[in-house]
């Protein structure tokens, strides 16, 4: 269960995660200095291997039980108009997950990781943000707990995505409060809308943006502008850092909702990788302002927690050359 | 057994090598455009689904049998102080090949791929490029009949690799024949020579290129600065077209082996993906030469198949989404 009942408990757990254990961490390093291959050979897998060893507390450890999580949600600014696809779509894609026909559920497969799917109070979308905030307090709690829940004790790598019609919206407007800029630099295609779409997109931010930006840290604006599957993500990256589990961040929407968690505690991401820069239009730009360099870059735009999913390989991968390679005196190779 | 006994007979091959199956192809773009996700969203990975239906004559085929090959050989040049490892470093990683303990074995693993490994001639390293040419032309069909003998039949993705204690002065050497420039716009540090080092290996390079530089096409070329790994590769690249087995390519060295072929028979990579971005300096623009856009770039500088290894993941994930996912219609989703 939660360990949080209201947004400043929420904010009092944030501010008492776990740090990175820095002793498995050097432990790591030193390992790996002795494996065999020519110093940074790896490149970003002999980062990603220290990084995870320190987080796990562990100087040689390997990825076991990865989990992806889709969380799905419904939102009021839909009506407006804002996406290429209607409002139903995220409960049948919903069904799409459970029956095993989604892009996720492959790429989740093909990884060897567990996937669970939380679809949250569907039939009752957020509030349009235009009007008023999205969510009551009681609201976002409810669905931060929910993300909180949704992770398992016994993984060992986390990723978390979302499925919801219209959810780059309040994306481009978490991004935008938090971020600073104007509401059309953080405003994109989508799922593919037209010029007009868009127009009319970077309105509805806009309008967000007057009502409720200013008004809050990063976990109040998302209450305000974000939406049930964002805070849900948010919560599961929080219970992750708790659990000493790494994450890797999956795309546009996923990282808006992460970004909450930063604005709120400096450091709350420390435990996080970027998994892929989506070709959603200012992600590379949120990554950039989180600091984090994508692991890979392959157009993707899907959400579902694809891109992050891709980039379990890359992880798992890193932690099998770290801890399965020999050492030069094991191998009997002579040093450079 | 290869069919060919000289390098004329290699080149009668390459010039009759099969072309895409573009019904096949065609098939499954068609089926692409009715998966349950936005029209474009998966990016990259519906590129690749598409030109790998393709090479397999298949619209909807899966990854079943990918197959990493890594190929040592020992090089001449190796003795004018151009790496920073010295030269019986090569036999000792194909004991730790043989081992498991390398990188690769780590990478074949995680990705479902067969290893195999072979070792050319290590006690007969090929003649130093500045003094003549680096191997006969017995010498080099015999290394390309190597590596065409070395793909299995069965395999259904081809990986090719290397491992060879010198290998990037050849490697640079071909780039600068084949593609012209500056010796030292094409000569990097390799597994990290210091700064005198670089020096001393762009002195080689540009000897080599006085020598041989004009002096016939890129398998002559191979001949003449290459090694019998890089033949190998260029061999096992060949013959995976005629089997019509798509091919990741590694890096820098990989990539120059390919350059051989491409230069000697105009569209022969066509059924080849770029697996990653090298961080040895020329990589990037050897394969802009090539015209292939590198799935991954993770700032590895390994060889042994390392980077390409890795992407066989994408790859795979790419035909798991294609071949797996439910269509609007099966999942009762509704269209944009």
């Amino acid at each position: 269960m939660a360990e949080f009942s209201d947004l400043d408990g929420f904010r009092a757990v944030l501010a008492a995660l776990p740090q990175i254990d820095s002793t498995a961490r050097d432990g790591a390093a030193e390992r790996n200095g002795q494996l065999t291959k020519p110093p940074g050979a790896l490149g970003r897998l002999e980062e990603l291997a220290q990084w995870y060893a320190g987080w796990r507390g562990n100087p040689q450890p390997r990825v076991e039980a990865a989990q992806v999580i889709v969380f799905a949600g419904n939102h009021g600014v839909a009506a407006q108009g804002v996406s290429a696809f209607p409002p139903e779509v995220t409960e049948q894609m919903v069904m799409n997950f459970q029956h095993g026909g989604a892009a996720i559920n492959q790429l989740a497969r093909a990884a060897g990781a567990q996937l669970d799917v939380h679809a949250l109070e569907l039939d009752r979308p957020t509030n349009d943000f235009t009007q008023g905030p999205a969510m009551s307090e009681t609201d976002v709690v409810s669905a931060l707990a929910v993300g909180w829940d949704a992770v398992r004790a016994e993984s060992d790598l986390l990723v978390v995505g979302e499925m919801g019609i219209g959810n780059t919206t309040p994306a481009a407007a978490l991004a935008a409060a938090l971020l600073g800029g104007e509401a059309a630099e953080w405003t994109g295609r989508g799922t593919g809308v037209d010029d007009a779409g868009l127009v009319n997109k970077t309105r509805v931010v806009n309008e967000g943006l007057a009502l409720h930006k200013g008004q809050g840290d990063g976990v109040e604006m998302l209450r305000r502008l974000g939406g049930r599957e964002l805070a849900a993500m948010a919560g599961a990256i929080a219970r992750a850092r708790s659990l000493r589990i790494p994450v890797i961040l999956d795309g546009f929407i996923c990282s808006a909702a992460a970004a909450c968690l930063a604005d709120s505690s400096q450091g709350a991401l420390d435990h996080c990788v970027a998994g892929h820069q989506s070709a959603e239009g200012a992600h590379a730009r949120l990554l950039g302002a989180l600091g984090k360099e994508p692991l890979l870059s392959l157009g993707l735009r899907l959400g579902e927690a694809s891109g992050a999913a891709l980039a379990i390989h890359i992880v798992k991968a890193a932690l099998e050359c770290h801890s399965g390679m020999a050492t030069f005196a094991e191998a009997g190779v002579t040093d450079a």
